[in-house]
């Protein structure tokens, strides 16, 4: 299968290149299948090159020693894994991990292809910082509401969020320990709120389904 | 006062360009300095262009609707400010405040000299790109402390931290105020936990300033 033009469709600075480093890179390229749940470590041992990803969704999240995890950002088309940038040009590894959510397919370009032919072009360097800049945006974004918001208001809001991207659905099929790594918090704190949830009328929970009964007290709580 | 030899010392990007360019951004800066509390805000209105941080120190903190800050991290030499950057280059603001914390000089270049001299260059591509990967890794550490670990664990690290830099002094120049902005939480917080490591013999705690008793004790919460 030939993903060429989908990439220089999803990658625009691939196509700045002159035609003969294309036709490198073209020639080159390894187009690898991710299904749900595969966690692609940081380990430069595994790293194949350079990633692009052409479909699907990867997280990106933060582990504490106790296991408990909060979900940093999400990787999709367009996207760029820093894991893998991280691991070719420095000696540090990215401090944190990534696991696929929907199946994902990415394109790798070796190392030595990605530091001869692509590094040092002005229109990836433009690509990579641009990429970036979104991501810390999100990053400062999830650090605002962990710092100043609490738990609650938090679950509302992502209840909200998850029914919204369901076309408005008041049935979300979410464990309390999806919750609870999406938010960082613990999966006890989680039960317990949606338990007080319950108590409120807003809602009824059961084993990795929670049925909304009040969409309006749901919103109160997120706007608080 | 011509900074100009600093300049293209502290950021080489600047050497790479041709004689005519660097004569005509030599000729354009625009050098300001700000005493400390200092706020810069990210008002477009107010940028003067893009930022290089000649000497000083710069705070940038989230601040939330109750008043209560997180500091992100913190901006000195060799640095760019990220606000001036998005107010030249998108039309999104900067989502996050920015005050001086000690005396700093910046150069200023003009957006438009910016943007047809520097702005694509490769050089300052990678500058910019290597300069936000280190803020990013400095905000998801932040993230992670916020996200695992308690504010008495977190407390008792900053106090650490700071009788570091003061050459292992036992006495902290510090008001609750002030550790409460730093690591985003409220000053009742600080106080009670303050109380707490004075009930348990660790430190005593005067209007600005803390005398650490038992730096053993510190470091066995700091290492929960």
């Amino acid at each position: 299968m030939n993903h060429w033009n989908e990439l220089i469709y999803i990658y625009p600075f691939l196509n700045t290149l002159d035609e003969e480093t294309k036709s490198i890179i073209k020639n080159s390229l390894i187009i690898r299948e991710f299904d749900s749940d595969y966690t692609l470590i940081y380990e430069s041992s595994s790293c194949l090159g350079f990633s692009l990803i052409i479909s699907g969704s990867i997280r990106v999240y933060k582990l504490s020693d106790k296991g408990r995890e909060v979900t940093l950002y999400k990787l999709e088309k367009g996207d760029t894994c820093y894991l893998s940038m991280s691991c070719m040009l420095t000696n540090k590894h990215f401090p944190a991990f990534a696991e696929v959510i929907e199946p994902t397919v990415i394109a790798f370009i070796p190392s030595s292809i990605f530091n001869k032919y692509i590094y040092n072009t002005l229109e990836f360097q433009k690509y990579i910082f641009e990429n970036l800049y979104t991501k810390f945006n999100n990053v400062l974004k999830v650090l605002e509401e962990l710092a100043f918001e609490s738990v609650d208001i938090r679950i509302a809001k992502y209840l909200l969020l998850i029914s919204q991207k369901a076309n408005s659905s008041k049935y979300l099929y979410l464990t309390q320990e999806k919750i609870a790594q999406e938010l960082g918090t613990s999966r006890e704190v989680v039960s317990r709120i949606l338990t007080d949830f319950k108590n409120k009328g807003i809602l009824i929970s059961s084993r990795g389904k929670i049925s909304i009964l009040d969409f309006d007290k749901l919103n109160n709580i997120a706007k608080l």
